[in-house]
């Protein structure tokens, strides 16, 4: 039996959801390494992983499926000719140069496909090359350089690719630490048992073209129900991806208007997702510092095929939202706290919480403040650990990229 | 009956120890001011509270008696002479600024003892201001901005003064954000009753005195007996300040020999404690990628009184301090695991340990590769949870300024 | 008649050479944005233009034909297939955003040659934009914002297509700063009259594919004459490029060895001609500092075709190369000066030197110490003054491309 | 018969003036350390001076008596007193180390002053040292390291000290590179003939003394008449500091006004002078995308002895200041041109300029804009070279401390 992917809210029942658990990606990272790979800090991987662990019975104790990209990927790296597509994108002169990308290459479609996800997501070191060293790089590399990278960002599963509605975008990323993340999902997608069959449309993205400036990631955009879509424009999504998507999703009448959230420029070093989530039908949490600053621009179809209409909207964000969404209000929880637990808590993803039904929200355990202003607001919030975790500066919503989710 | 303070070892029994629990100062931090205070990230405080009892019960499991800065404090600002001597050095003129100094200092000379220590080490913000905002600095504050600052590196009690063998530096801090500290523990040492008689030294530091570049920390201080004192000179202490301590302690027959040890100027920016600490009389735990870049040079009194005589020693550190201690060698634990692990638990204090006794440390539990090194060397490695703690870049190590500990 | 183009040594009789004169693109140049555009300064663009003449006078003194990069350009773009191909290439949903890019496009077919050629180099702001501002990019830009980026590096033509005895490169740059050039000068190469007919072979470099990490920039390109090249691979060229470039030589038989020289780690971020050009057949002038940290790799043609053969050279770079040339030895000028002066010199572009002919060489005027070691060697040293070309960093040897030189 | 010193104004003639020429310390800039010395750049120093005798020239010409702050120090030094208070200051325990500071002192005592008054501002290596290296810190020290550091912004006399009205400030600098600064010229006002009989009074400042968080510098202080002076408060002065400063010249009746002016949070890095001079009675050259963001707040003697009336100004900065000069507006001259140019000109000190005379001011060739904008206001602007000069961010005003200027 197919199975029909979709989602269509933010907060609906959340009924399958793809993370991916903390790896041998992680175990990588170093305080040399890994600003280059976005992360702020390292982290205590056996612990992360005890803590994702938290995470995930905390999602399927709401009946929710969980799928582990890993897995999937080692499942998809089971059938050959899907080994041989994500090789030749993952393993080329490109990225490991002449000689090496064909030894390499023919030793890799060789091992077992568990073995080989752990490679694809985690990187081999000089040391760990399984093949002569041939080839320039290869002489280069002292023995503890990456051939090919660890791609650590993994675990923040929404921004690869996300799911808008009844179909997906495969998401050009805004930096090259995480541009090899959508190929691997990619193949995930195309030759997986799960999805390759499931006759999902791909709205937008491919990972054989360059976008250059026309990126985005996941954590920006939020299928809010009602054809409305939510994306936020900071330092990863540009408005020539945002252009791109909202042309694409009315060309297929996926959804009849997108709202683009400009995000101040001197805090745009950031997702939408990490300053406004939703809780509830009628109820956001926001870090208002940030959110107070969002310019609000609508697109709609234009008058002639292809065309899009911009209007920039007046009022705060959640004005415009609710009257999208044909709510009287939002319902607004701040981040809690005073002046310096506020940044604090926002800053440990105290507004990053991802709803797994209407009204229940999985949260870091440490945004106490925020936690007790949405649990007086109605919100049921199962905390889960997050010391490890959160070092990646990500938290629930970011770790999940729901797969199947009803609308509300 | 009086105490009798005295350092005289790195690994002798530990017996009276002054720490600092996570408090005022650290509410705080925020991401956006934590690096202008030295610290990295910003910390769960309830949870570092926690940890740091958990911390604190291990030492005293072990028959040490703790004693807290900030009960040391408040008790001190009880006698009105210490609250005078301590609030004209922190709040006046150049403090706080004309008009405000005199209004502030009246109300500070009024609270009670236990708020007040609050306030000197937790700092002050505009907004809590007691006293009508007079003068130009509380004019142009905002609210969260502060009046007093917030002094989070108290925790690492281990800086701000050393003792070493019996007597104690009041030390010049390297960075703004930590001279004050040593004015706060100056006042406990001179008027607090369990130290103002004493009658220990106070071998070299003047909190009323500028010295310029001559600023030295705890954490490169190790007196290792017989004489010696090991210090080491990075980004924190100075040529200029080993010079001034070795004169010091050579004058008052305290010391016979200093070695210094020059950290690697790619790597000086940290204390010679994060790479190198004893855990037994003959074992030390260090990260070799810094140590093995360290140039020792012996200083011992010179012909004339005043002078030193220096030395460039040659050989590894280790064998330079093994024969210093009349030892056939030293032996060695490196921070354990791969390149990627050994740099990692390094950054996580993996090396910055402190004895209890000859053979027992308190170690953070994430070091586990490490922690096992050293227990296959025969250490009893006591192990205490850093998550929060930790994120401020000291183990225990830093977070203990040993009063009274035994010779070895 | 058709130009036969080729580069066949680095000091040869300089015949024809490619340059950029100081433009709009300097002009758009501000503290706040020039750190991404890849300069550490702002320019008195009219100051650098006159300095441009006179460094243009000397080369042109010397019997050697100037070809200004602009001028080409507008010669290229009265071609409207070559303006259609660009572009397509440089105004698309990816660039300016959807709804922009037909209407943007539509109006540069349309306007003179002249006027797009300094867009297309010079950038376009959105208060410039002639056409209604349609599409989400447009709607969110500041008057001053670049719809179309200014490409400032352009005056740095060494680095963007290098010719390699008979053919030329169309280099992957390393940064989104410098990427468009080579588009605007595969344009140049592949429309303009004196080139389109020229019937020169492109070794690498496809402006419509991504190369990822195989970037390579032309300052690190050397052909030395004797089917030698010698390539830097520092921040700006990757192994995997230098493979790729390897390759297509020998594939062509247009070299038969390729030396790789691997920059320090810590001193990478430069091309190899910020630290070492030559200056006469036996002479080059380099900044040891660097150059004496450089492992040299030698490639040669594989056993099988399309193999590669690398081996890592022993001794240093100026005997590996004498050796190749079959020189008793390289003659060597180091950066001039004490310590500071020659640290100096080298920042200031006192090793980027552009040979005219043998023994005759283009230098900036304040490297004086460098100049007269060189005179004193016996180099012929014309002297043109960079204060403010000089901001750029780089030197003559970067604001030129040699299309046409002698072999020696 | 002694000179009477007193700036009162900043546009009234021109009497008498310190500068520094560029010399020996500027030629101690790296790449490598000039970030460090507060300099964005390295600089030709030959060609500064020459730009430096063009703009001493210009000064000349109109009747003004230049003093060079070099040659002031070297007949100081020439004063065995003078020269044992300074080098007490220079050459001692906390400077170069215990052991060296004797011997270095004790040969300092001994050259002759001109070379000594290079030392005391160019500073001297390790390399340089004229004794034997005793002491730790000659040990460690590479040849090219510092053991008197130099004193590169000595250029910028404006800086160090200043003079309003009667007297003069010894300014507490903001950084450690500036803060020897202020000891030189102390020495030089206590100790030369010129200076120690003519009878002023020091307002504030003691070199002897720790001023905390209380700094302050002449770029940010300008006497403008009628016992009105201008204050600005960002980077380097602070308002610990204008109310200590207010409250001396209030005491003595030698103000009584001040206008603080605080510069926006977010460009505080800079003086009040690189955004805002007078060029006439009425006339200022300001940069509006800063100006227009400061905040001023009114000092006056408030009711009882010692006490400060402070009030925060509404309007924008020149309309308080018109006021305050009993003028009915004040004619503003922008930095000139696009946003671009604009901003450029800031950088390039287009608002830094100095007036000889009401009406006339000497200002850097460069900034075209802007002073076109000035001399179609009527004033006479004398360009003066600065492609070298103007490489340390700091124009007329800066490198200019008037000693006698007329009231207007």
């Amino acid at each position: 039996m197919t199975i029909t992917y979709g989602v269509h809210s933010e907060v609906g029942k959340l009924r399958r959801v793809l993370v991916d658990r903390p790896g041998a990606a992680l175990t990588r990272l170093t305080p040399g390494n890994c600003h280059e790979l976005l992360f702020d800090d390292v982290i205590w991987v056996k612990q992360a992983r005890v803590e994702h662990m938290t995470f995930v019975d905390a999602i399927r104790h709401r009946g929710s499926e969980v799928v582990f990209l890993r897995e999937a990927l080692a499942q998809t790296m089971q059938d050959m000719e899907a080994r041989r597509w994500l090789l030749e994108r993952r393993v080329n002169v490109n990225t490991v140069g002449v000689g090496l990308a064909d030894d390499l290459s023919a030793h890799l479609m060789e091992i077992n496909s568990d073995d080989l996800s752990l490679i694809l997501m985690g990187g081999m070191s000089r040391a760990e090359l399984p093949v002569a060293p041939t080839g320039v790089l290869a002489s280069v590399l002292r023995p503890q350089d990456f051939l090919l990278p660890p791609l650590p960002n993994h675990l923040f599963t929404r921004d690869t690719t996300c799911w808008i509605y009844g179909g997906v975008t495969l998401n050009p990323m805004r930096w090259n630490a995480r541009k090899l993340e959508t190929v691997n999902i990619a193949a995930v997608y195309r030759f997986h048992p799960d999805f390759r069959d499931a006759g999902f449309p791909v709205w937008w993205g491919d990972p054989d073209e360059d976008y250059g400036l026309a990126t985005a990631e996941g954590g920006d955009v939020m299928p809010l129900g009602n054809g409305l879509v939510l994306i936020g424009m900071g330092e990863r999504t540009t408005p020539q991806a945002v252009g791109q998507i909202a042309r694409a999703l009315f060309a297929k009448g996926a959804a009849e208007r997108v709202i683009a959230c400009k995000l101040p420029v001197e805090r745009a070093s950031m997702h939408l997702d990490t300053v406004f989530t939703f809780c509830d039908r009628d109820l956001v949490t926001l870090f208002s510092d940030v959110v107070d600053g969002i310019t609000a621009y609508s697109l709609r179809p234009g008058a002639k095929a292809g065309e899009i209409d911009v209007r920039q909207e007046t009022g705060h964000l959640t004005e415009v939202v609710a009257r999208a969404l044909s709510l009287k209000k939002l319902r607004v929880v701040q981040t809690g706290g005073d002046a310096y637990v506020a940044e604090r808590e926002q800053w440990d993803d105290g507004n990053n919480v991802v709803a797994l039904e209407p009204g229940v929200v999985v949260a870091y355990d440490r945004n106490t403040y925020t936690n007790t202003q949405l649990r007086k607001a109605g919100v049921e919030v199962i905390t889960v650990p997050g010391a490890e975790l959160g070092r990646g500066r990500g938290g629930g919503h970011c770790m999940t990229c729901p797969l199947i989710r009803d609308p509300i």
